[in-house]
């Protein structure tokens, strides 16, 4: 094998590293904004969201497509094979966390057009989590880095925690005056989907660690 | 090549197939089940369906790692790479399948210890429509059906049309009386449950159709 395909291979890992850096780039900014349309009542936003989860699509099929090329072409084995068997499963939870945004999206939109329920606290304290979990799990996965992909597992907890506060609280609202009922389980499914996106994140944390240690933790952290 | 070699490989392929179907054929009966513990309020068969969801997370596991064995040791490129890296993918709808047959047990566990809200008609048919779909797309999978594919991306229609009709039908029980709301909600999220699993049978059949016509309709079909 020439010193040039070797550099050259090199180079096409990097480039799938960063392609995949740029895809999460992109849900990171459909959740921080799905959640700023919510707030701030902003429909344009909220549109905005919604046109932006073709582009994850986009990348989700280009990025398919990279790693077969890849495994076809250099036929890598051991840590370069799992690498990119990883990405290949990856980009298919980013893809669904873009669907997440759009469907957040689409709520806030619903949501924007009825009279204001309650000031949002919660809710955005939990999308600055799930961010945070989805940047890090990006990075300890280019990284190889097991130690940040554990923190991404324990955050978890805290996206929950906030979660079950959220539901408790809106199901107060609900009990007390059934006319809240259809505002509070539109919010009620943002703040589903938010816990969602976060155990994609920690789907993708869990398999990190695989990757690292090369043994199997999915389904042993609690 | 030896003949002895290339005859290991197809029994291999075989063999990942077969595995495949039977995790599915765990999932379809899970799904079943667990409507079955909802419905019979059957609180020992619930616990059961939350146990079997490790066994589907071992079935993860094993083949994923069959999955890169194939990919580190025969090197496959065209169809048989295709295939292999859409068992990985397809691996994880399963498993996340499971997760949600689990979640639905618990709900109907809760259901169990409280007075019944209704009798169910809506999401036994939705179950039922949701194991047909899983059945048949991991069919259209081992077998490269693109027809089969195709009807199953299109049932997924008829699932999220009842799901509406459940959650409509359960918002008018909670705005009449506020007593039903926890109830209603849990129902809420079963009738969810099911609908997302069968997103998950949707995504594998598009996968699928992708496997077989080499091009990507996935995001294409509405």
């Amino acid at each position: 094998m020439s010193g040039h395909l070797v550099a050259s291979y090199d180079a096409e890992l990097k480039d799938l590293k960063q392609r995949i850096l740029t895809m999460g780039g992109l849900v990171e900014k459909m959740i921080a904004e799905a959640i700023t349309a919510l707030v701030e009542r902003d429909i344009e936003l909220a549109e905005q969201i919604i046109a932006m989860d073709h582009e994850v699509n986009g990348h989700e099929v280009a990025i398919d497509e990279k790693c077969l090329e890849l495994l076809a072409l250099r036929q890598p084995t051991g840590r370069d094979l799992r690498f990119i068997t990883l990405a290949l499963k990856i980009v298919t939870d980013l893809e669904r966390m873009g669907d997440k945004c759009a469907n957040m999206a689409k709520r806030a939109r619903q949501l924007s057009q009825e009279p204001p329920l309650k000031p949002y606290i919660d809710i955005p304290r939990m999308a600055h989590w799930v961010e945070v979990m989805v940047k890090e799990a990006l990075d300890a996965f280019v990284r190889g880095d097991d130690v940040l992909a554990v923190k991404v597992c324990k955050d978890d907890q805290l996206v929950d925690d906030l979660n079950e506060q959220v539901q408790r609280e809106l199901y107060t609202y609900m009990v007390e005056d059934p006319s809240t009922i259809s505002r509070a389980m539109r919010i009620t499914y943002i703040a589903k989907s938010l816990e969602r996106i976060a155990d994609h994140a920690t789907n993708i944390a869990e398999m990190v660690i695989f990757m690292v240690k090369g043994k199997d933790i999915r389904h042993t952290i609690a």
